[in-house]
């Protein structure tokens, strides 16, 4: 059965998941699939259809796609047959659909699938080798920045589903007008792509040593300046002006094109009320090639532990967290933009322009999880583990049976009612033994089963976790004709817990 | 980008997905979601925790469990570090699970999750290379028979809430009475499980050619026909009793212990209501070899044309299609047993019993689309292939803009009240375009903006598909701030068509 020869004898092989991998279960994936189950809601409001494709592609797929990242791809094996590797993210797999769907010339498509990278892994900071990705993307020729638009409204949407609207900024940039400005700048044609991964870096690097950086890269150092002198720039609709109002750069005709999107993009997100949460941001580049227009990332303070006590301080208060006194470790959790000629690589006559947000789950996760905990620290709100309302019980003085059969009979009874009932596996439980199970599932509720109440058509009724002196603290007979309404009338209650 | 020559010029590669493996949108997706759905509600109903386990598992984790079937599991390439391959079922993750947490005694998982095996594929039957499965568990040590009671109960409620309950038999057998029974027979030992596997063909071969099988694999002629006086048997309760009345076989310890096992699965079963769809049948012998009590099949005569178009014919007379005429093409739709052995082949020191089930969703995806196929045709029900709900459109005379940020305003108040909307992503969209749009979509209610009806504060709802002469084929004028009260009524009424 195993190969390799164990350190104990206990085992002759390693029991764990493979590196960078982890089971999900009990809370976490309660959370997960809440975080999973608000995205789709927002995703179908918008009209989204969801696409599934096969967890691995033909490796000729893939490749050229990805740049220097390529080497992170997981390749199967050779078995005989095509050579096939895992998906990288859902981006290539939506155009591949697209290029081989020639039917298709629009679609609202979403996606909430793993995706693999052979990457150094970092547990503690939510960083896999196996994490999710949930992609929305608009296809098809549409008019400009229209479809881009309600991308930026779905991302504002996502996060106020999450709760987490006041704590999120949306970066944005267009790639026009950031090649268009290296070009006014005097920035040579061949040095655009590693300038512009300086200038990234501006989020987390003081200038001057963005600057050294380019200077290594080769830029004269004046040239530099004029760079500086731009990217610098973040805010919202006055940055526009800002570079309407510099000759050099206006005459650029990418900057030109660049600065009209954006100027139609500033009129439609006023109208979708999303205007609050964007910041202009001449810095941003994002890494990958296949970008040909807006390009955006979602940040928050959130996900540093410095970040998160403030909002926590703070949360009464609606403070926006775009000040200079939050910029330590803000993270990204959201990114996207538009790409109108990767389709087109993978099938000549077809021509997509495509733009899209992808949302980075296993962050957003950990963020939530850490607001839970606080949440359940201070006594706020409470999380079950296990999602079942009822557990039917049984009790009885001596020569008591266990009642079995009568107590698989009432769960049946609620169970075709559509109710999450569950009672003691065993022929004979003793009462404290059942109120335990009952308890570390977090059951609200409890039916309770005795020879002479049976006898008599009823059941007891019972609300666990009351106070000691509550009045309905030792529950109340019901008819077993009443049982499934009355269970029903309690779950409406809201002094249950709430899960 | 590609590395082989393409046939044509126009492509370097095969614009393809991998053998038998398929990408999943539109109504296809749809059906599918809704049976995860169904078949996650029942599952949650009693009490279970979701597992989420890697697609893929150390190589040591899955050697020597699936016997002859390991040539069929996928292999990733060695890129350095761990040997890994992609899960084969979800049953050994699980049991990898168990016996890496220690602390979890009991426990009820499921898992929805794909799998996959390197098997020559039938598209047009269902079966592929990825595959989901939709799996549930009990582990842990509970009183005789109650989990797998429960287990067939959650089979029952599955197939009625895809409304499938009249059109499947569980047929279930006890591997310690099949073991018990050949040896009283008089079957060698090591003749077992080849014997065992030509019996397990007495669904689908006549008696003759099975004995003719077990003769070839040397069993003497009249051993076989002991064999075959009792194989031949299936029913109910009343065949414990001709068991039992048997002295030669209950002289058996294991048909004696499985006799005692049944007698008690059968009297829960009661308490269950699910008695009468189970089918006690000695030939069935299923051939995983970790399986060391109850085992059990659900088949349904609607994997087969014929018995489909007879489930048409009947489908208002409620018959049970369990007589001798539909045995034609009956198909296996889910399957499990019980193993209590598995978690410790992981872990020397752990023994938790486990009893479960797996639902082959392809196989019932294609039953339900025949289904919902052969609904349409007869009028019954409609298929959207989008959720959205409303459709925000404008109109106007001469010199009319497109209202565009209008139309991105009430959309906008749309999403914001939580309803599924879109509008045409133009800046001037014709009336007729917009229309068609909508239709295209299935989308059943438009708002409609207009100049003077704006500047009045008010928009015309319109009830899409209305028949000509319809009191309300024009729609109404309400007022903006009515808006969504008016479309959440709307959507309420049963005359939309539901999806």
């Amino acid at each position: 059965m195993a190969t390799k020869e164990g350190k104990s004898n206990k085992l002759s092989f390693q029991l764990k998941t493979p590196k960078g991998t982890r089971d999900w279960i009990g809370v976490d994936m309660i959370i997960r699939e809440s975080i999973f189950s608000a995205i789709t809601e927002v995703f179908k409001r918008h009209g989204g259809t969801q696409l599934d494709t096969p967890v691995f592609e033909l490796k000729e797929i893939l490749a050229g796609k990805y740049g220097e990242d390529s080497k992170l791809i997981y390749d199967l094996a050779d078995q005989g047959g095509e050579d096939s590797a895992l998906r990288y993210d859902l981006t290539v797999p939506l155009a591949r659909w697209l290029a081989m769907n020639t039917s298709v010339q629009h679609i609202k498509r979403f996606q909430i699938a793993k995706v693999y990278r052979r990457d150094q892994p970092a547990v503690a900071k939510g960083r896999m080798r196996e994490f999710y990705q949930c992609d929305f993307d608009i296809a098809g020729s549409y008019d400009a920045m229209i479809p881009d638009a309600e991308i930026l409204r779905i991302v504002v949407e996502v996060f106020e589903a999450l709760n987490m609207r006041d704590y999120i900024t949306i970066k944005l940039n267009h790639r026009k007008i950031l090649d268009g400005l290296f070009g006014a700048c005097g920035v040579p044609e061949d040095k655009i792509r590693a300038i512009s991964s300086a200038v990234d870096k501006l989020d987390k690097l003081p200038w001057d040593q963005v600057k050294k950086e380019m200077e290594e890269k080769g830029l004269e150092p004046e040239v530099a300046d004029k760079v500086g002198k731009y990217v610098k720039l973040s805010g919202g609709r006055e940055i526009l002006d800002a570079i309407k109002a510099e000759e050099v750069l206006i005459a650029n005709e990418n900057v030109k094109k660049g600065v009209e999107d954006l100027e139609l993009l500033f009129k439609y997100l006023e109208a979708f009320d999303a205007l609050d949460k964007i910041s202009f941001d001449l810095s941003l580049a994002r890494g990958l090639d296949y970008y040909t227009g807006l390009i955006y990332e979602v940040v928050t303070p959130l996900s540093s532990a410095e970040g998160f006590a403030q909002s926590q301080k703070k949360s009464k208060s609606k403070s926006k967290p775009n000040g200079e006194d939050q910029n330590i470790g803000v993270g990204s959790i959201a990114a996207g933009g538009r790409y109108d000629d990767l389709v087109n690589m993978f099938a000549k006559k077809r021509q997509i322009p495509c733009v899209g947000i992808s949302f980075g789950v296993d962050r957003i996760f950990t963020i939530m999880k850490q607001r839970l905990e606080s949440e359940a620290e201070q006594g706020n709100g409470t999380m079950r583990a296990s999602e079942v309302d009822v557990f039917v019980m049984a009790f009885g003085g001596k020569g008591f049976n266990g009642l079995l059969v009568e107590r698989m009979s009432v769960a049946n009874q609620l169970w075709k009612a559509g109710i999450k009932a569950e009672f003691a596996q065993t022929v004979k439980p003793k009462l404290p033994q059942q109120f335990k199970l009952a308890e570390a599932g977090g059951i609200p509720l409890a039916v309770i089963l005795g020879e002479d109440e049976l006898a008599a058509g009823k059941v007891k009724l019972k609300e666990l976790g009351l106070p000691e002196g509550h009045p309905e603290k030792d529950g109340a007979l019901v008819a077993r004709e009443d049982l499934v309404e009355e269970i029903k009338k309690k779950l409406n209650k809201a002094s249950l817990p709430i899960r």
